[in-house]
């Protein structure tokens, strides 16, 4: 007899991007921003840490949701920082918004292909999954919202993983209409992308929108996320969370990340030039890419293989995601890295026989 | 209809204690250490935040893993970084040790008076508590290891709050053996102790030892714990964590933290000192106080009641914790801080009239 949950025994549990402990790679697996964040950050974490990290940290963080509310106010009518709730990343408040709305004997449904993570959090809730497959054209069907009287969450990743694409807020809007349940819209990439859908919130309560800091913002080791929701809905999800679930230097570090919108256009900039030449470059050597709205691209290559392609890279210092999802071709997604890493990749790419 | 699990709804949710955000306190609620951390906590966070935020932390923290094993040879019998599992806080463990363990239909049984906390955890799991009373003289009697089939977890926080007092390791293992499930040992103020149970990991696989960096380390405002178990233990309960649960900057001040015993010495000298003569001053002032294994001393006054004594020393600007439990009288528990804020309390004590 084992002592844990039958659930828990049979899942594999999810497993990140390759973090390579040794060797010189160049990362272009993990959608990491490969510039160094806001100076500014720096600074607020080492004052925090002068300022003595002996005591507990404020568990709602509020410096931060007020500072938050100052940039999101021109988008969400009525907005206050009840309507925030932070987490120790975005990955924590997905496990907060699946523990506080599904369980056994219920559903919870998302998109294939998309983040491996909502099945194992659905997994671990002992909840089943309804997979939707994209359309060809990277849009979702009615069966989507279809009315199931089991359904509690429906999750959206919003720009998608791997695709990068986006549905439309308008398009978001209507499938969060229609659905019986809560549609979380998982906003990481957002800040990559042409539209987002912030200003959906206050329309319908079902709305909750997460975002992270850890592409945009350069953040991805602070780990600090945040949720926007109404507030009766923020209510129920704090009961949720551990009390002090970000700390004192995250919270110091986050707050002052996203003081600092000029380096956020900046950075945001880059990341998007490079990306059209990713994708003009990956185009020229005979890869299909899709339109990308995130700092990433998913491609393959008609004649080569993407996994000898992942290992061929591998073998020579680059590291990219190999992916594989169930009714889809296989393909490689590239995070958009600097110039010279990219620049790297593509000499690799044109030395190898690809036609 | 509400859109969230019926417990969820249900539960009122766990209130941490008081962080005034304006005004001054002398702050002996929450069992903070009184003094700054390390020094060489500052250099750590310092090198990592200069070495860039932008990738993601290393998901199995295993500088700390390898470090804490050093440290924890000597007491546990074959221990490796496979007997480790690093966590956001303590907390973080319990919630995944929960999560990992228990479901509706299922007890989880701890005792009176102790961390609330464990209750919030159960409520969000859906799961019942069976809750033992500590016996007049803070034992705990055969009910506490009595079999039962639906039991799937057992919590024993030790040395306990807010008692202070401490089950021996010898108990313990009786305790543990005869439980039908995993006994998680919450060692948080263990540092503090005369002994611990670090050993007994080696002896059964169902004994679980979490330690927390928060008090005797001096790192609440980092978040910082670390379990201790048999590795097809770890094995499993890492599926539930989040990926990247422990941030970069966490991970290297918690490493240097502990690699800074000489530090740990002192400090910990300073509040066993601290902890004697706030304990003799309370009993010449007519306290009745429990001797305390941990930070923190539990008292009562036969002659006034603890919340007006709690109240009385708010207003005058110094916070301990008033608590009540089911069965128990109520009483304060108070946080052993510096010897001047300990004079503090002493003296507006002495001022109250307590004949």
């Amino acid at each position: 007899m084992s002592y844990f949950r039958s659930n828990i025994i049979a899942m594999a549990g999810y497993s990140p991007g390759e973090q390579p402990a040794r060797g010189k790679f160049i990362k272009l697996n993990t959608n990491e921003n490969p510039y160094p964040c806001s100076a500014k950050v720096g600074t607020a974490i080492g004052r925090a840490t002068k300022a003595g990290l002996q005591r507990y940290p404020d568990p709602s963080a509020r410096a931060f949701r007020v500072q938050v509310c100052e940039l999101l106010k021109k988008h969400v009518v009525g907005i206050s920082p009840d309507w925030i709730l932070c987490g120790n990343g975005s990955d924590d408040l997905l496990t907060i918004i699946t523990r506080a709305l599904v369980e056994p004997g219920t559903y919870l449904r998302h998109t294939n292909p998309s983040y491996i993570l909502y099945d194992t959090l659905a997994e671990i809730q002992g909840c089943r999954c309804q997979v939707i497959d994209y359309q060809p054209d990277w849009s979702l069907d009615e069966s989507f919202h279809a009315p199931d009287a089991a359904l509690r969450l429906a999750i959206l990743a919003n720009p998608n993983s791997p695709s990068g694409t986006q549905i439309d807020p308008r398009r978001v809007l209507q499938i969060a209409t229609a659905l019986p349940c809560p549609l979380l819209v998982d906003e990481a990439y957002a800040d990559f992308a042409d539209s987002h859908c912030l200003g959906l919130v206050a329309e319908n309560e079902k709305i909750l929108v997460t975002r992270s800091l850890s592409k945009s913002y350069a953040l991805a080791g602070l780990r600090f996320g945040y949720l926007v929701a109404q507030p009766q809905m923020i209510e129920q999800f704090s009961k949720v969370k551990d009390s002090y679930n970000c700390d004192a230097l995250a919270i110091a570090g986050a707050t002052a990340a996203i003081d600092d919108q000029a380096w956020l256009g900046r950075t945001r900039a880059a990341v998007l030039a490079t990306r059209q030449r990713l994708t003009d470059a990956l185009e020229r050597l005979g890869f299909q890419c899709t339109p990308s709205q995130a700092n990433f691209v998913w491609c393959r290559h008609p004649a080569k293989s993407a996994k000898e392609l992942y290992q061929q890279l591998k073998q020579d210092g680059v590291l990219v995601r190999y992916l594989h999802y169930p009714h889809w071709q296989p393909g490689l997604r590239i995070s958009v890295g600097t110039n010279e890493q990219i620049d790297a990749l593509l000499t690799l790419f044109k030395r190898y026989e690809l036609g």
